[in-house]
């Protein structure tokens, strides 16, 4: 194993922990101190020694959730105290992950610190329903896109020409709660409403489920609108080879 | 560990072993037989068990490749024969992998498969830059494009509103030999030349080696035009970002 630095921001990948990466792993198990998001909890901390602190800084979305800068300064904190940190990140950190809050609070603090790339949520469930995200001629751009700000509504400013372009595969994070209003402009921006789309649920874990729909039919769906399990939301020609 | 079934499409990360996952590896250790592309071999194979087969199937950039079907032939051929046969596919396997070919194959065979995600190099380059993938309001989109067709050229009809989209972060694979023909596109859709771009290359690989421009001058730079290591660029204001 590579040499490790006392902090490390891990990435936990989708919340199976067989999809953690051995450097993760490693890391997880040395670790003195791990703070953790809700999202990548679970039996992704039992990798951790006995002894070692789980502190939970993060929040499902829509609940309250410790403030991002308090969050920075905990982690300097933990780090300044000489212990090994892990700072786990769901997902891949760099995705959406608001990371860069966090290298930048221990960078003014002068404490180094590791980045350990994991498998993006959108990587997993595209192999669990059997489908690539890429393919020549038809889906030759794969794009991620976020579809809540930080107050949980629909991003300002996003780009919808290149949203509802018919030619690739768009995947959306955190977009359960405003995908009605993200359907609409992507169908006003001119994306047929009969693209394929699909709700990916609990990936890799107890309740995975996928819903297969339209980007149209999709936002007044039981498991779109009733459902509250971490979810993406995938459309394009590819979300139609989706296995039932 | 999940019960494997007999063939395995494991995606092998940017190729450092310790970005593999837990159950891409054990896959591998399983493998009676793993058919390979040489950009994600190296070092991973060490892995596999004594006596496993080991049979390189791809290609590098720019030189001669077995057809794809017969990629697909060789992998029914060796599923029926009831080994343990793990595809080793680098990176994500469904990121630009040409899955789709070799899934579409095992299925009209009635041959069963499971398909492991894994790292894409985006995520590892990012992460051994120290920057992430997105930022909230100024790269609140990210997209994936190959910038090479199977001919080795420029994809025709790419979506180049997308591509010279200010406010995104953009990664190019396969990109080094037609990146002067993707800067002249991208600068002529109105994205500004001083964007900040970055070659990365062999990235978790002795020879990694990072190199920082922008969109208009990475064109002519040696570590672009010389180099044949596999390489990543990335464009965006995130690029700006990298470490020296």
């Amino acid at each position: 194993m590579t040499t490790p630095v006392l902090v490390a921001f891990v990435s936990s990948g989708p919340g199976d922990p067989e999809l953690l990466t051995l450097r993760a792993a490693d890391r997880l198990r040395r670790a003195d101190a791990i703070l953790y998001d809700d999202l990548s909890s679970g039996p992704i901390l039992n990798l951790a020694r006995p002894g070692a602190d789980l502190v939970g800084v993060g929040k499902r979305a829509g609940r309250a959730s410790p403030k991002q800068d308090h969050v920075s300064r905990l982690l300097v904190d933990y780090a300044a105290t000489g212990l090994r940190v892990v700072r786990l990140k769901s997902g891949d950190a760099g995705i959406f992950g608001r990371l860069e809050e966090e290298t930048t609070a221990l960078t003014a603090a002068a404490i180094p610190f590791e980045i350990i790339p994991g498998v993006t949520s959108a990587s997993a469930a595209a192999a669990a329903m059997s489908i690539p995200l890429t393919r020549r001629l038809t889906a030759r751009r794969l794009q991620f896109v976020t579809g809540a700000d930080t107050t949980g509504g629909l991003p300002e400013a996003l780009n919808w020409q290149a949203l509802s372009d018919a030619d690739a595969t768009t995947v959306v994070y955190m977009g359960r709660r405003t995908w009605a209003a993200m359907s609409a402009r992507l169908i006003a921006a001119g994306l047929s409403p009969d693209t394929p789309a699909v709700l990916a649920e609990s990936i890799g874990l107890d309740g995975q489920r996928f819903t297969r729909a339209t980007i149209a039919t999709l936002a007044d769906m039981p498991a779109l609108t009733d459902g509250s399990a971490p979810a993406l939301i995938l459309y394009g020609p590819l979300a139609d080879g989706v296995l039932p």
